[in-house]
C-alpha cells in the first residue's frame, strides 16, 4: 500500500507577525477607503506570524517579473535540497531510491522546472520520471499526494518523493487593492515542503482511495492575472463560502470507503483560511479541535499555498498521537475551484516506526515569533 | 492494456511559407551582422509552411506579456473542443468516460488552467482528475501519453483525455537575436492535438513500458528566461548533438522489452529539428525513412512543441499501414534535456477498428500551402 511518509518543512527566516501585518497595511492603505476593510481581512486570518524569504521591507518591493523570478530559482535551489535530504530520511530512503520527482508551486514560473536541477546536483538517477505542476495551486498539494498514490498504485515497489516549494511573498502586488489582494497581503507565507510517499513499506498514512471534484462553474473564483508584473491573485468573495458543497463530497468519499466522514480519527485539511475550516468542520459534523492540525499551519505560518497539507501531516506525526489502523483524509483545495482527496490509514513498519518523535522536536514556540537568524527547520 | 488511440489534430488558419519567413527575417534583420546567420538557419530547418493563429502581421508584433496571454486564453478556448470532441469520437468514448485530463502547453499560462474550463463547458465529469503540465516544454506530449500510460495502469478500466495546446508563435519575441532565437523564429509552428488513453480496448499503440531520461547537466541547455514580456526561448548550441547520449537510452528500453531499437515497425520521434530526426536514425542504425510521420510534420507544421509526437501518431494512423503486433516507440525530447519514451504495439480493437481510414483523409497536400479560411483539421 503506498504510504505517505513523515514530511519536512522548512519556513524561512525572516518572520512578519500579525500586529507587523496591520502596521505594515495603515502605512500603505494611509487614507485610502480600503483601510478599515483591509484591516479587517488581516485580523480574521488568524494568522499570527508568517515566515518569508526577505526581509519584509525587500519583500514589499516588486522589483519586476523577471528579478521575482530570479530570486524565486535561487531561493528555491537554497532551501529546497536540505528539506529534500531531511523527508528522504524520515522514509529511509536514499535519492536512488526515488522513482518519480513531483514538484508543486505557483508562485515562481521556470522552465525547466527545478525537477532537472534536483537530480542532476542531489544524485537522483537520470531515469526518474519528473513531474511539474504549477498550475493547480494550493490543491496541488493534494494533487501530489494522489499522483503519487496512483503511480505507486501502477509500480508498486517505486517511491515518489513530493515537494512543494511555496515562495508566495514573490507574488506580492503593491499596486492590487481589490478584496482578494487585501486579504492575501495578511494571509499567504512563504514555506519548503517534502516528503516521500513509499510504494511498500513506511509509517504514515497508507493512502487508501482518492479523488478529484471540481465545483461547477467556479474557474474565475480563484485565479491569476497574468501580467508583465508576474501572477496577480484573484479572489472571488463566494470562495469562503465553498466548503457547503465540499462537505457532501468528502463525505461521499469516506462513505464509499465504508467510512462515516463525521468518525475519522485524523483531518488534514488546507487551511485555505479560517472560514474554511471553520465552515467544513461544521458541515462535516466535526469538532474543530479535530482540524488542530491545520489550524496551527495556518496560525504560525499563514496560508503557504500547496505545502499547507505536508506541514498539517508534519504536525499529525510529531503529535504522536496516531495509532495503527487510525483513519483520516487528507484534502486540500485550490483554484477550479478543485479538490484532491484522499482517505487512508495509520500504518507503521517496524523497521522504520518514524510516526513518534521526540516532543523536543515538535512545533515551534513562542520564542520563535521573533526574527530568527536561519530558516526553521520544522 | 492502456492504448493510444487515434489523434486528433487542428493547424489554424493563417499560413507562413519558409518562402515567406525568409523575407520577413530579411526585413527584421537587414544591415545586421546576424542576418546571414538567420537566413541559413531557417533555411536549415526544412521547415516548408507553418500556421499560426494570427495573421504575420500581427504576429510579428509584441502586444505585452498580458494580451498574449489573453489572446493564448481566448485562442486555446476556441480551437480545443472541436479537437477534443474528435479524439473522444476516435476513441469510442464520450466526455463522461474520462477520469484524468493531461493539459500540456508551454506556450501560455493560466491557473487555473484549461482543464477546469473543459471540464464546466464540455460536459466531463466533476470528479475527473486535472493534471495541467506547463514545465516539460516539448518533452510533454511524451510524459503525457507516459503518465495516462502510468494512471491507465492503476486504475485499468480508466480513459485519460490528452490535449496538447501549443500556440508557439504567442512567445515570439522581437527583440531576441540570439542564435536559439533567431532558428526559433523559423522553427516553431501553432497546432492543437488530442487523444485519449484508453484502459481497455481502443485501435492504436499498446503502451508497454516508459521511461523518462534526463541528460546530466544539460538543465540550462533549454530553457525559458521569463521576463516582464514573457517566456524567452533560449536553446543552447549544443542541442542538436543530443541524440548521440540518447540513442543509446531508447537502444536500452526496448532491449530491456525484448525488443531491438533498430528493428521496430514504427517510431514516432520528437521532430525537434533536422539534425534530431538525422541524428537519431543515424545513431539507431535505422533507414531515415522510418521516421517519415516526424519529417512530415516538421516539414508541414514546423516544431510544433508537445504536439509533434501526437501528429506524427495521427499520421501513422492515417497511413493505414500497420498490422496486428507490430512493434515500435514514442519519443518525446525537450528541457532538462529530458526524454519521455513508450515502447507499445500496435493493436486492432474489433469493435473499434479506427486504424485505417480512407485515404481521403490523409495528410493535406500542397494546395493547402495557400491560407485557408478556417483552420484544418488534420
Amino acid at each position: 500500500m503506498p504510504t505517505l511518509c513523515r514530511p519536512a518543512v522548512s519556513v524561512p527566516e525572516f518572520v512578519i507577525t500579525m500586529e507587523q501585518t496591520l502596521e505594515f497595511a495603515e502605512r500603505m492603505h494611509a487614507g485610502k477607503p480600503q483601510l478599515g476593510l483591509a484591516l479587517r481581512l488581516i485580523r480574521n486570518t488568524g494568522v499570527r506570524k508568517r515566515h518569508l524569504v526577505q526581509p519584509i521591507e525587500k519583500a514589499l518591493h516588486h522589483p519586476g517579473f523577471e528579478e521575482r523570478n530570479r530570486i524565486y530559482e535561487a531561493e528555491a535551489k537554497k532551501r529546497c535540497p536540505e528539506v529534500i535530504d531531511r523527508a528522504l530520511a524520515n522514509a529511509g530512503v536514499t535519492a536512488t531510491d526515488i522513482d518519480l520527482i513531483i514538484y508543486v508551486s505557483c508562485t515562481g514560473f521556470m522552465m525547466p522546472s527545478l525537477t532537472a536541477w534536483l537530480i542532476n546536483e542531489m544524485g537522483f538517477r537520470s531515469d526518474t520520471r519528473q513531474l511539474p505542476i504549477a498550475q493547480l495551486g494550493c490543491a496541488a498539494g493534494g494533487a501530489a499526494i494522489n499522483r503519487a498514490h496512483d503511480f505507486c498504485t501502477a509500480y508498486p515497489g517505486s517511491n515518489v518523493l513530493i515537494v512543494s516549494c511555496e515562495l508566495c511573498s514573490l507574488c506580492y502586488q503593491p499596486s492590487d487593492d481589490n478584496i482578494g489582494a487585501l486579504l492575501s497581503d495578511g494571509l499567504f507565507g512563504d514555506a519548503v515542503a517534502a516528503a516521500v510517499v513509499r510504494g511498500e513499506g513506511g509509517t504514515g498514512i497508507a493512502l487508501e482511495r482518492n479523488a478529484s471534484y471540481l465545483i461547477p462553474h467556479t474557474e474565475d473564483w480563484i485565479s491569476y492575472a497574468v501580467r508583465s508584473s508576474g501572477f496577480h491573485f484573484q479572489l472571488d468573495r463566494r470562495v469562503p463560502g465553498t466548503m457547503e458543497p465540499m462537505a457532501p463530497v468528502l463525505r461521499e468519499l469516506a462513505t464509499r470507503h465504508g467510512w462515516d466522514a463525521a468518525n475519522l480519527d485524523f483531518y488534514v485539511i488546507h487551511a485555505g483560511g479560517p472560514r474554511i475550516l471553520d465552515d467544513l468542520a461544521k458541515f462535516l459534523a466535526v469538532d474543530r479541535t479535530m482540524f488542530r492540525h491545520s489550524w496551527a499551519t495556518l496560525t504560525e505560518h499563514g496560508n503557504i499555498a500547496s505545502a499547507v497539507v505536508l506541514d498539517a501531516v508534519r504536525r499529525l506525526f510529531e503529535e504522536g498521537s496516531m495509532t495503527p489502523g487510525a483513519t483520516g483524509v487528507i484534502a486540500g483545495f485550490g483554484p477550479g475551484i478543485t479538490a484532491e482527496m484522499v482517505v487512508g490509514t495509520w500504518t507503521v513498519d517496524p523497521l522504520l516506526p518514524v510516526g513518534r518523535i521526540p516532543i523536543s522536536a515538535s512545533v515551534p514556540g513562542p520564542a520563535e515569533l521573533a526574527p530568527v537568524a536561519g530558516a526553521v527547520a520544522v
